[in-house]
């Protein structure tokens, strides 16, 4: 079995905040992340696969393909875009970095699959300090 | 003489558009940086300043004045904010990193005379791929 | 269950040697290192927790938490701090950075705990080249 | 149990192809990657291994020996060469990130043990989108 | 006078060598880089350009347009390709870093004078520890 | 005329202070960078060199000839040392980041010369916050 990593990145706006309670709520619980005007984020993601290498290609999955699938279900819809406003897939949700590891992971296991290997780690670096990583539900 | 870097970083939202103009306009002139609901960056601002060095302390300047002073001018008001909406000295101005970057020379020009020190480049990093510098009126 | 990572940075002196060989007996095994008059490092320390996602706040924990126990624990003793003479956590034990950063797992671990969530990795990064990772005593 | 990672480097020329397709077909799978004059890669590696901190040392093993085992094993076939057709360890496998890692491992695992300690991962980084993580034949 | 620097990657092979050199010849000149079966890097290029701020749009010019040029007149023609067989701007001259910055000089200087700006600087990374700058022939 | 870097690392000990005060005067204007008992850094070293391109070998200088100097005129006396007590170069002088990298240029200039090149800048990095450059001393 065998691990590979795609990089992609997305430039994003975001804000923590719940919308039933006040600015001053979320600035106690948020802190400066919950200001309403928004800020924003260069945010890398680190998407691995695992699976079996196919011993015609010596790949476990032609990366071109991954690329593809994240672009298409993540960075076209997050790159730019106001990650609490535009993103069918944060709809509802709070917009910390750990609901949209989780999130990501929910619009890529399908795909990776299709592709004929298992999605085993969605890792999002918001900044050089701070990132999370998600490893499904049954970890 | 001696050139000295500090590196400070915010987060921050922003748009690139002019309020004159219809959002398809802006769409055609600056694309998705265009986007009526934000997105945002991790900013990184490397600022340079240059002098002699002093024989006693062996400093261009005590560095921890410089970053005390990029905090007060630059950081505290732009970190986790909204560069068009919510920043004093980008009132007005088109929200580029060129624009920017000059608009924070600006800032920092005449504390860094000051602190003994002359400033020299306000270099500011938008993406891995996108970065300006900005060396001043007369360079 | 997710996994968040806190980086922290210090800088420090260290010198490996054991107190009751000779110069020479500790040249031998540990090298350069072993430098009676010290050498330093810039250490990156990356601290991994995990845990279940807060539905009320989408956070396993709040960043800002994590660091002051980081700051507050390690950080505050060892940054410009000698290793060997300075900081009691390290008294007794010989300074590599394997130890160190089971060290710092103990430091850690009860007030990860007091978080809500489960220290899962000490990370030390002390070269580009050299680097430890600590998973605690049942791994 | 403590994890080490040592990180070393190498240029390479490298070509993805099957030597039984034409360039066409393995222009189809392979893509740009399959130029039958070349292209080559900065691969930078990470060899992981574990086991217990010696108690005399602090040590899991001297890093020293571990960068001259992967030098010696690695690093002097490879670096400055062409990876299809100079590696005795390529000979006859698909020159893919994935099966350059796996014949890596191949090549530490028994050095490893010798030195006390065991192979946890190879991960060989080919691009900074790009990287693959073999953890052996039982993972 | 602002200064804008736009990176480019691209992954390629090339050989350090004389023609009219034995290898023996061009070994003691160049080293392992003269390997006659190719080595490869992963280059990154920065094309920085200068020029006043066009008030109407806050740019020096256009960063889209800058990559565009950068791709069309370097990137396609050396990415996964061998530099020393492949690339037009590199026939008869020697593949160093110094020369295929100067040569990308010559390729971009008069397309970067259509979009409004200046050629200021090629800097090319051949390796973490190797870079060359080219500043034009006036400098 | 073509500008060429050459990166190289060491990790050293260090402490700014004057003899003549004390320990109080030494806190109040270095900070805790002031320590008696050190600290230290991983430094980062960028030697820029300039001059012209050699036709024959396509080369400004060769980079071994270069990097073997900067390590026999500098690393060889600064990696893993104290460089208060350890470093004849900095012998009386204060040992902070911009009298270092006046005295790097002190012992590479002449070397740089008798291989054909011009010493153009010495830069230091001291934490990935804060570095120095020095272009020399009619700059």
């Amino acid at each position: 079995m065998i691990h590979i990593t795609r990089r992609e990145r997305f430039n994003a706006a975001h804000r923590l905040f719940r919308e039933e309670w006040s600015d001053e709520q979320n600035l106690e619980v948020f802190g400066k992340c919950s200001n309403p005007k928004w800020h924003g984020h260069n945010y890398e993601l680190f998407v691995t696969v695992k699976g079996e290498i196919d011993p015609e290609t010596g790949f476990l999955l032609n990366l071109k393909d991954l690329s593809l699938l994240i672009r298409e279900r993540v960075i076209e819809k997050v790159d730019h875009r106001n990650l609490n406003l535009e993103v069918d897939f944060m709809k509802g949700r709070l917009v910390s970095s750990e609901n949209i590891a989780a999130a990501i992971w929910d619009e890529l296991a399908e795909g990776v699959r299709k592709l004929g290997a298992e999605l085993h780690c969605v890792r999002l670096v918001e900044t050089e300090n701070n990132s999370v990583e998600f490893y499904g539900y049954n970890s």
